[in-house]
């Protein structure tokens, strides 16, 4: 099969070495020259919206998918009029917009933190009286990796917040104190074939991924696969899906899902039988899922901003590294490594040391 | 870096998957317009004497290296010139040549079958006299899954063989009845680090491995890893080697070795925790070599022939399928499946499914 892909950055990178055992060929739309999947296939140098490679890309592509959200509503409809396109696209429409979302999730009883739209400054001084302090304001649409968002302390900042926003139709949510966020990453195909991944618990810091451990037990594993298998059969959804959770003293509100393989899940590589970028495919494929069991103790750190140094991060026992092929700059995540062990000392004292290294080649 | 290969075939396939990640870049030399890992970097098609082509490899690749082990000795004198070769020359012109390769192993005092050079039907009688029967007569190069070779029962079949040789210099060996073969992989960087994957117990049918299994814990294994460290150390050996041995009642006599990655060592994908294929990456950087452990229990199962079905593979239970994208055709491997699970039972009870899928889809 041809397999489309929107994106040619690391997701789509590890879709694609993922596919080659199965004997998928790969046409990649990016406009990048260099980015880090187009050596996998034919690559489709241009705009996502250009309609030509657009056209092309249906017509080569006997499944198209995507590694980034925010495909634009109008290209997701064309490709689904001409050929088929994985995750579906009404999950890019709710998920696109968190309005839509959250309302979505409170259909399907997937509880939320509290949360308003807001379209104008009384919108917001309105909502904030319910809500309380401190709480965090967002546009809608095209939020990535904390871009677009104000955190709100006190009644002081609302003005100054709503006019950053720039008239944006936006959300306000509360920030309801959590004790963790964790994220399930499930697999689901046609049929309705379901695997879940255990559990990725993730830390953060200035809005990026930063670690992502694996769960292996968790006493929140049913709750969460309990909401994920909701969304995915609201969606009709056939993928990889990542639904995002906070735990709130035992119990799990939805922040967000992305219709997508997911930074939280790259531990699946090593650390599960099969990684997610493999159950994506077999998914959308319809191929039987394979064991997402994961393999010991594992987990994954980002490097963000500054190149690892390729020796230190493999001379920590149990470490293996995945690069992006990418030039560093700030803010920007250029690989991430793995740490995979059978043994808990092990484990905790090589992730300790590759957390270490992550830190010092940082620049933000 | 960029790194060079001789061969585009499943074995270069393997490697250049497991270099991505690493961010290596590679120049493949094959032949083949569409052999299965030319589109994994640059290809250079054509001969593998091709003079300009070498040139043009020498130049490009930082460091070269190799998926079969008949490289022509002056390409390889080339390349060792003009480049970096990995495993050294040295290693080639032994494993190349039965006859100095057996000598090898006598001198590093790594028991092997009796065995004779044999260049006259006179040579081959007056060897028989003395190894006795059964035995086989192989040519001294180029010998590949079984084609070269003639199994001597008796005296009568002396002249016959030798003509089928058609004057090949060659070489006899005493057949020992052995209980099982086994095949040890093992890593080495150019200071001298050495790691050694569990052993693998192979199955061969019609001179072809059809069946590979990780044994785990294995009595031979220390004595094992005592014959390759010898190996290693006197080629000044980097990179991963492959050692086949036959199990005489607990001894271990050496058949011959395999200077490159292994279809005995492909389990190690997803059923050791770093792939022999990174792990001769690994090694050839001279970077750290990542964990050979096990993870479980683990085989592989070749499909010959006739190409599997995927969903019938894939529905077995810890099935993983690796297609090689070649066109099927008699004897042709053309992939291979692992299975990996943490239950003996289960793994007993999927292997036996894989091998009857394989058996059904084998033409031979």
């Amino acid at each position: 099969m041809n397999i489309g892909i929107l994106g040619g950055g690391q997701l789509a990178r590890m879709i694609a070495l993922a596919g080659y055992p199965l004997a998928q060929h790969f046409t990649i739309l990016d406009p990048g020259a260099d980015a880090g999947a187009v050596g996998l296939g034919k690559h489709l140098h241009g705009a996502y919206d250009d309609m030509k490679l657009l056209g092309e890309l249906a017509e080569t592509a006997d499944i198209v998918t995507y590694e980034f959200e925010n495909v634009p509503a109008d290209v997701a409809k064309f490709l689904s009029d001409h050929t088929c396109i994985y995750p579906p696209a009404k999950a890019l429409e709710v998920s696109q917009d968190r309005l839509t979302e959250k309302n979505f999730f409170h259909q399907l009883d997937i509880p939320t933190a509290p949360f308003a739209p807001i379209n104008s400054l009384e919108d917001l001084e309105k909502a904030m009286l319910e809500i309380g302090y401190p709480a965090i304001i967002k546009s809608r649409r095209l939020g990535y990796d904390g871009k677009g968002q104000v955190v709100l302390k006190s009644a002081e900042q609302l003005a100054y917040a709503w006019a950053s926003m720039q008239d944006a139709p936006s959300i306000v949510e509360g920030f309801i104190p959590f004790q963790r966020e964790v994220s399930i990453i499930a697999a689901r195909r046609p049929g309705g074939e379901v695997a879940f991944y255990p559990l990725s618990e993730n830390s953060h810091s200035g809005g990026i991924l930063r670690v992502a451990e694996c769960r292996e037990v968790d006493p929140l594993q049913e709750a969460a696969e309990s909401h994920v298998t909701r969304l995915l059969e609201a969606l009709n959804y056939v993928g990889v899906i990542t639904l995002e959770l906070f735990d709130v003293n035992g119990q799990l509100l939805a922040n967000e899902f992305a219709p997508r393989v997911h930074n939280s899940g790259h531990w699946t590589i090593e650390g599960a039988e099969t990684s997610q970028f493999e159950n994506h495919l077999r998914a959308i494929l319809d191929l039987p899922l394979g064991s997402t069991q994961a393999r010991g103790h594992t987990a994954m750190v980002n490097f963000i901003g500054g190149m690892p140094d390729t020796e230190q991060v493999l001379k920590i026992p149990h470490a293996h590294l995945h690069l992006y092929d990418k030039t560093a700059r700030k803010g920007r995540k250029v690989a991430h490594a793995t740490i995979r062990s059978d043994d808990a000392e092990q484990y905790k004292e090589s992730l300790q040391q590759l957390i270490i290294l992550a830190e010092a080649s940082d620049d933000s």
